[in-house]
């Protein structure tokens, strides 16, 4: 009788917020409108036609320098602690140089003389979950087989990986090392080093290291990512990994810059294909960013600017969810000191419910299932929860609403047994 | 005896030449500084925040918009006089969008249910010839055997080409159908329509119109190109065709926008592919172009100012090839309304000589046989002529030593006999 009592008292609220007709878009983790305006001097970093030099005094108005501005590339070696030659800076989009990667090794192989994988029957990727769903799109787009790793708080489940990779057709593991999406996580010290060292049975299998949110604190106790590249240097796992990063939530959203990273064979061997599709990236967006950004500590500095439009809105989550799920039993969250999400864990089978109910009530969220392979979460309860956009004010609404509705879906679950 | 003293005093010219040290590169089809200046007011063309919106309000900053701006689209349809729906803005390089669509038909089949290309064994393009090195290039890359067809001075030998499209496994025609590269031609109405009809085995053939050139005039008797797009609708050609475009030599050459134009049922399957790869393409860019490029007058009157650039540049070497050329056998050349290119056709089996002799006299070139699949030009005859980036001056010195090393290659080759 007590559940059913609160099961109508959640309605009646639930009936209540739905009259309100909010309309609260929380699906993506985009920058807001406060945060883009933090890199409107990039609009005019180039101020004329004399500033479209290179410091070496290559024009960057016309054709030329496939490897992109030099003083860039050595920007982001300097803000991501890796030698200049093993970058490549690309368009706009760290998504499209992972898309590519993946396609090349398929169309062409890896470096290392092994065949093509197309050619090599059923490819699979290891995928952590919950993680990013673009990833997953990818492999599903390409037929590759995906199998799901728990992540552990600190990173995958690497007995799991371990395991798996005794399979030489598993190809690949995607990884958002720091801050993952949706989970906020940072891998730890042994998770790192225990996919540095991993032996994988396929000689052309390849982690991808998405940097998206490497330098995306919220805090001043921020997690620490511990540098594989220092690891596998001069070991048998040089050519491991691929990794990315981007502007995107530095600068501009979709108009920043993309680079990928990578050892000096693989560089190599993905600059001799990029050439065949591309004459050069855009130079000016690339120049334009060099003048804007000019120091790795100015690109920290603006990051500090971000974390304090950000750290707000993800305090007013937490706040909300502490007060309101604390006590229901079989809900969980994360509490990510930096990146774009916080991981929620509703009622086991209750996260499209929950979905639902939030949409009816004005309350857009990523689908539920999106954090997983296929859109199949198979126990149906995670939920990425992006505070970025909506302003303090709105999270705070959305929140409210959103613990309503995990109650509400909670007690209407207890209800049915 | 006559033959013997040409070649010793052309000789004695060529040393002379060498003498000098000069240093011209007309190996690439780049426009050249002034040209580019004449766009610098696209640097400026977003002047605040508040011009970072469409017209319907979007923020450009941030992402979103897969399709790109709306009334950028909207620009280049009445431009190109297709369709605004039939339209997908990319990035900065329409050679990228080829590549990627060679790629998606290899990994996931063209619009109709076909298999992809990598499932159906050998797969062949025609290539025109001479033609763009980098057309050839991805086919290369991607395993594409590449079967040759003459031009004619006004597009491909048709009926060869009705005879090889006989094979389904030739899949693909490259076409430059407006001043093609290098020759300069542009496809006469019979051409087009023949292309336009033609018959071929494979259902999931296509043919890719690289409009590279079709704005780019540069007298007042322009060659028009007949409209394919309309004379394939309503056909059951309706799908034949893939065609690019871009801005780079318009605005900036590698930092403009790049369009991709076809079908509705093409853009539809492309445009879902293509949401795997990317969120969207660099939206700052091209709402730069639109408040800078506004409307397609202004994109055609600042052609005509390329065009007053360029003439003298184009001029200068068909007057000096006149000149100097015309009384020497089996030497042709072409005098094209437009484009970036003239080529020249030398004493058959003296290209290479002919293009070491003017790098030995400071004149680099494109390579002998860039024209032609697998750099192998049958005949060693062909050289692409780009007269854009170098000064009239430089135009004039660089065609008078390249003049002079087709007549000594020419004379070594008689007196080899």
């Amino acid at each position: 009788m007590a559940n059913s009592a609160t099961l109508s008292e959640l309605r009646a609220r639930f009936d209540e917020v739905c009259r309100r007709g909010l309309r609260l878009d929380m699906s993506r983790g985009k920058p807001c409108t406060e945060q883009l305006g933090l890199s409107d001097e990039l609009l005019f970093a180039l101020k004329s036609k004399d500033d479209c030099l290179t410091e070496a005094g290559v024009d960057i108005r016309n054709y030329g320098l496939p490897d992109g501005v030099p003083e860039l590339r050595a920007l982001f070696a300097e803000l991501l602690g890796v030698p200049e030659n093993n970058i490549i800076i690309g368009g706009n989009s760290s998504l499209n140089m992972m898309y590519d990667t993946v396609c090349r090794a398929i169309l062409f192989g890896t470096y290392g003389n092994c065949l093509p994988w197309k050619d090599q029957g059923k490819v699979k990727f290891i995928c952590p979950v919950p993680g990013y769903d673009r990833h997953f799109s990818i492999c599903e787009r390409c037929g590759i087989e995906m199998i799901t790793v728990p992540l552990t708080g600190h990173g995958p489940d690497m007995d799991l990986v371990d395991e798996l990779i005794r399979d030489p057709s598993v190809k690949g593991m995607w990884c958002v090392p720091k801050y993952a999406n949706p989970t906020g996580e940072t891998y730890s010290e042994e998770t790192v080093r225990r996919i540095a060292t991993m032996k994988p049975a396929a000689p052309d299998f390849r982690v991808f290291w998405d940097m998206a949110y490497v330098i995306h604190d919220l805090d001043d106790t921020p997690d620490e990512l511990p540098d594989i590249f220092e690891m596998i240097k001069d070991t048998e796992n040089k050519n491991l990994v691929y990794a990315f990063f981007s502007t995107s939530k530095i600068t501009y959203a979709g108009a920043g810059i993309a680079v990928m990273i990578s050892s000096t064979e693989n560089i190599m061997h993905a600059k001799a294909d990029i050439a065949f599709q591309t004459i050069s990236p855009d130079k000016i967006n690339q120049l334009r960013h060099m003048k804007y950004l000019r120091t790795a500590d100015n690109v920290r500095a603006l990051m500090k600017r971000h974390a304090e439009i950000l750290k707000p809105k993800f305090d007013t989550t937490v706040r909300i969810f502490r007060r309101e799920l604390a006590d229901v039993e079989g809900v969980h969250w994360t509490e990510p000191h930096g990146g774009y999400f916080i991981s929620l864990n509703v009622v086991p089978h209750t996260a499209k419910r929950v979905a639902a109910l939030c949409k009816e009530a004005g309350v857009t969220l990523t689908a539920a299932g999106s954090t997983f392979p296929y859109k199949n979460d198979p126990e149906d309860r995670n939920l990425r929860i992006a505070p970025s956009y909506p302003t303090v004010q709105e999270v705070e609404q959305a929140m409210e609403i959103l613990c309503l509705c995990v109650k509400l879906a909670a007690a209407e679950k207890a209800a049915e047994i």
